[in-house]
């Protein structure tokens, strides 16, 4: 009979990527900036956070006049490593893709920035950080944050890049909820922007997914309450579990079936057993078994938790369009029709409360059976459909001057 | 900070019911016919399974020449009382609303028989029961079934009653499977069939959810290999994860938005905690407290996983139809049009296969947005549908006379 192995892989080879994922978080291999006790971060919920470390990664040169830098917001699980190496699983940037040299996001032309979120666990402090107060990991005493905390966060890192006015601001899924914040918040200083596979606002299925994750977190008795970091040990199983349930919402059911069907795994026949026979079954414990490999499970917590506080229309009055009143921002919003976890509906939602205020926004739903991952492969109209957006953008603030280096 | 409480009501409440679960594998209050150790039940696997124990309830009378009686095959996590109180959680039959007096299943004009199935906890032999080779309860020594055994198993029950043919074999969601296997393995036993809700083989998607909930009972480290039985221990923070991952995709999107939204739980405004703020967090909470207060969970993992093996087309060839060549018995199929766990191209599927045989059979789309569940809840389209199939074919085989007792 089989036994769980959703950690296996943690088990053959976790224990040397804990030691370099728990190094990232202490003393982070990106560049990071961090300000100090005496300037906290004042959280929405009436909290201040201090120190604040923000690890980043930049791709490509700012101009002399700093018009050309695109911050790029990343996702739940995704960290600052867009277009370079991840220094813990040794794979390649997760949107290397979209940016690069010559990429719809071009590195030639546009400096790119992406800092590890608030409540991450590259760098930037989050609930494995040392809490000045204990010299201890936080663990379950780092406050709770949201989106808005997020980007209150990243306009620090931004000031302190000098630069005034962001050309553009990228991101998909909770990048895309990053991106919606960074425009009502920062009004004056972003020209362009592209939220992608997004919602304005958390639905009750997505927090019923993200609930049933904290959940399988939470009853894994080696999360201890959130105080697993001083033992040694992680909550693997449960944040394996975790990672399985989302990742389920990632796909479309359409490229689970074309993808897996009913294929069997290294077998001829079924096992009359609890092994993995099928594929889908096979693939799933390792997505589990990786993740746990590369994340925090504490931040995995703090994050969805942020998502689903994440409500736009609330937070403006019960009106989304509110949100968006005298915004000189012109938006690129795309969706595609596949995805199940923000579905088109949730990116029309957006687009209708844009058009509400007459601001200056093109929609586009990408054909794909991807589902959400579809934002982050490699989906030709979807990356033509970013490159028309930002040259024709560019072209129109004068920025081409910029184009290599000229 | 929040803690762990998808088992709260369990701890409260929990330790009766554990008792009351227990005895009622063991000691069923259900009539229980037993087939001996010299009489075993041959198994897909090959294995020989003895003795076997399968507990039921009857509502209505046979009528004389044994022509009325109607089977019921309950869903995953359902059972025997389909019209009668639990014995367990005292709460009403779980399909009251379409199977009584005067009901569209008449129990005044029929006979209904409904098994737990085999694998099941509620007195029919399964994970839970006493293994005669030890004499402790199988855990995971128990062989691994399929949907076609618990037929089987079912077969024996009907000829233990003497009778040899089904007016009708009545069955949603696995219990459609159920259905779909009787008329395949005992086509001249089956006058009329109506598969609700259901598939004729389990998509990558199906098995998908289903791994996760089975990852989740076997990393609750009280699970202890499927031999918890004799520790007094339950894993029921697994198997509350278990149910309420599952419990999402017996819901529609629109369902869960249109009964939850964003609604928060006797609160004003977002805790900045890891509560439930959420009424939908708290709901999937005691959805999952209240399943392991009265489910087996090495049940759950053995009745998953017969229900991933199931793929009716692959088991005749390649070829769906093939499985209902030369059928005589008549068919309803019904869908839901909100339902995405089996949703209605699985039953046009069944329906092309049926047709492609000339068989006889009625296909109908109810227009509903409460998801799956929509075959366990009061849709009147729905009952209508079944109670004008089973007046029709009673009045069609002559069974009118036998009305209320004529």
């Amino acid at each position: 009979m089989g036994t769980f192995s959703a950690s296996e892989g943690a088990d053959r080879s976790g224990e040397p990527r804990v030691e370099a994922r728990l190094s990232e978080v202490s003393r982070p291999s990106s560049p990071t900036v961090v300000f100090p006790e005496d300037k906290p971060l004042r959280l929405e919920s009436g909290q201040l956070l201090a120190p604040l470390s923000i690890a980043y990664q930049t791709y490509g040169t700012l101009n002399a006049d700093k018009s050309n830098a695109i911050l790029i917001c990343h996702a739940l699980t995704g960290d600052q490593h867009v277009a370079s190496r991840h220094p813990v699983t040794g794979k390649p940037g997760w949107w290397e893709a979209l940016v690069g040299p010559g990429k719809p996001v071009d590195t030639d032309r546009f400096f790119i920035i992406c800092p590890n979120i608030l409540g991450g666990c590259m760098g930037s402090t989050g609930p494995a950080s040392l809490n000045p107060k204990t010299g201890k990991p936080y663990g379950l005493d780092f406050p709770v944050i949201t989106i808005g905390d997020m980007v209150d966060a990243q306009v620090r890192l931004i000031d302190h890049l000098g630069i005034n006015q962001l050309f553009s601001v990228i991101g998909g899924s909770m990048g895309g909820m990053q991106v919606l914040e960074w425009v009502t918040r920062q009004r004056e200083r972003v020209a362009t922007a592209i939220p992608i596979a997004t919602a304005p606002w958390h639905s009750a299925q997505n927090i019923a997914f993200h609930e049933v994750g904290r959940q399988a977190v939470m009853a894994d008795p080696d999360w201890r309450g959130g105080n697993y970091y001083e033992d040694g040990v992680v909550p693997k199983n449960g944040l394996a579990v975790a990672r399985m349930a989302a990742h389920i919402t990632y796909l479309s059911e359409k490229a689970l079936q074309g993808k897996f069907g009913r294929n069997l795994q290294d077998r001829a026949a079924r096992s009359f057993s609890f092994d993995a026979d099928f594929k889908i079954e096979s693939y799933l414990r390792h997505q589990g078994s990786t993740f746990v490999d590369r994340f925090d499970a504490n931040s995995y917590l703090y994050i969805t938790r942020a998502m689903d506080y994440f409500d736009l229309e609330n937070a403006h009055g019960g009106k989304l369009a509110n949100a968006f009143v005298g915004t000189k921002t012109q938006f690129c919003v795309v969706s595609f029709t596949s995805d199940w976890l923000y579905p088109t509906r949730d990116s029309k939602a957006i687009v209708k409360a844009l058009n509400a205020v007459a601001a200056n926004v093109s929609f586009v739903e990408i054909e794909s059976d991807k589902g959400h991952d579809a934002f982050l492969l490699e989906e030709p109209e979807f990356h033509a459909t970013v490159r028309g957006f930002l040259t024709a953008a560019a072209a129109k603030r004068g920025l081409a001057a910029y184009a290599r280096g000229i």
